[in-house]
């Protein structure tokens, strides 16, 4: 038997991964239920800091974060992972490699790594992202980090709802001006320069500090770090922690961590509700015969969405332009 | 004295680039005006064959896009080209590299360039650069040829409003994997292996033709071309140009080429309904005042988004619950 969303969020908050792994499931998978668990874990959240890493395609994001994950976890922290892929319905779902490549992490109580795919919409995306990070929140994680490939709105989504946003870039022609070109620039609290052995990556730390220097202040006045790393082999690891850590006190120092857990409250209200009102509209009885007749005088040239939309929304409208 | 949607609906019919270009400005806009341009010019629509340009950063898109342009100019076709930046609020807009990268094209009546910047929602940015190549439908342009950043989920939907996706990718290590994590595999009909003097290009052209062939067959049985290119020197343009064009006359002995028009129409209704029902909803009188009161509790710990998102749209329910 099925058990029921109640039944599973008191199991995960008992400590039960295999609850907060079915959890997340639901969540991901948009199944009913979902909500009734995040409504009742709610309360339970806010406690975890949840770091967003981000970048382009190859600058070596989960291998970072795998070594973030290390990191964390061996200074004895319990440490959840959020790794989002951009699905692909090919392969149905995320891909494999995307799911063993945290394999090399210990099999712990105090680690817990997931992938996520991209199903759906990228709004959802963003908002499921951070609904399994309030799973792991909940279920007691101290820090979450999340991975996503940064370009695209999506990501940006993502990135929000995070507390501090790690921006990933390797020493190559162009990174950091198609770094400004995603908006990377805008959501990076922290710049590691990865694969920092490699040539070039003296003059992209130093183009990015120049760059940043040029962005008009912070809301916050806070003043994005550059750091080389090299997460392959390990090196500046203790540096990026550092550089994560400042960024941490500084909203700590600021009082500012409540209000992304408040915005996002307020966006999921949001969002909820216009999808609900969506979903009120389309299942009106007269609407599908409508919108076929709406179709065809569109195909036949003698009307426009836009009209058609109108006439959707208020009948009587469509009436006086008939006349 | 700031012309009307109708005027300049109708100047961008006679043929008059600045119209066609201030049309442009209010789809991006979302100025008012917008829709009435739109739904004056939409039965004009149709005749344009669209060509989508996607892969991920530093692919060379635009020069490869250029070169498109040219050819097909050159051979007397009428061409638009929309090319999509991913904004920035911190360069306020696109980057100006992006507004000059066509400047080799000909100033020329059968040749128009537009950059299109990223703002406000990504669904928001399909839609309007789909809206835009309605205007250069319209103004009588032959060909057009959009050009995203191939990875998030925005730039798929602006891949589904053209007829052709070409998708773009060099040989460096990864590329073709990171192309089916980013669903690229499944939009293309067309491979165009850029930078083919590279080292690794007939790697990834095999690998890319191993991988096509593992693609469970495409709904209209089209077969995906692989053709590596040149962009910066111009090699085997010929060859790509053709291999856009079978799949083109693929389409039309399908007589599959109005259905995307089809498509877009019911989806643009959907859009635009949908957001409709929101704005009429947040514009309520006593929205403002609950919401705030929605929040309060939430940060109180004692309710969670979503049990306020079902108060807000089913107020009875809140009575009951608080008896």
């Amino acid at each position: 038997m099925r058990s029921n969303g109640r039944d599973l969020a008191r199991k995960l908050l008992e400590g039960d991964r295999i609850s907060l792994a079915r959890a997340i499931s639901w969540v991901e998978n948009e199944s009913d239920g979902a909500e009734a668990i995040l409504d009742a874990l709610y309360p339970r959240t806010g406690a975890a800091y949840r770091v967003g890493v981000t970048g382009p395609p190859g600058a070596g994001k989960s291998t970072l974060v795998g070594r973030l994950a290390r990191s964390y976890w061996e200074a004895g922290m319990r440490v959840g992972v959020v790794a989002v892929d951009p699905s692909s319905p090919f392969t149905h779902g995320a891909l494999l490699g995307d799911r063993i490549r945290f394999q090399d992490l210990p099999n712990d109580p105090r680690l817990f790594v997931r992938s996520m795919a991209s199903r759906g919409s990228p709004g959802g995306l963003a908002f499921r992202t951070g609904e399994a990070c309030d799973l792991l929140d909940a279920f007691g994680m101290e820090i979450i980090l999340v991975e996503t490939v940064g370009v695209g709105q999506s990501e940006l989504d993502v990135a929000r709802a995070v507390h501090t946003t790690v921006v990933v870039l390797v020493p190559e022609s162009g990174d950091e001006v198609q770094a400004m070109k995603a908006g990377l620039m805008e959501i990076g609290h922290v710049f590691a320069v990865n694969k920092a052995d490699r040539e070039g990556a003296a003059r992209i730390t130093r183009n990015l500090k120049d760059m940043l220097r040029l962005r008009p202040p912070a809301r916050d006045s806070w003043v994005p770090l550059v750091q080389p790393v090299s997460a392959l082999r390990g090196d500046h690891l203790d540096e990026l922690l550092d550089a994560i850590g400042k960024h941490r006190l500084h909203l700590e120092e600021a009082g500012a961590l409540g209000r992304l857990k408040r915005e996002r409250a307020a966006q999921r209200i949001r969002e909820i509700v216009e999808s609900e009102l969506a979903a009120t509209f389309w299942k009106r009885e007269e609407v599908p015969a409508r919108m076929k007749d709406a179709l065809a005088r569109i195909e036949e040239g003698r009307s426009s969405p836009y009209r058609e939309a109108a006439d959707l929304l208020h009948p009587a409208g469509k009436e006086k332009k008939t006349r």
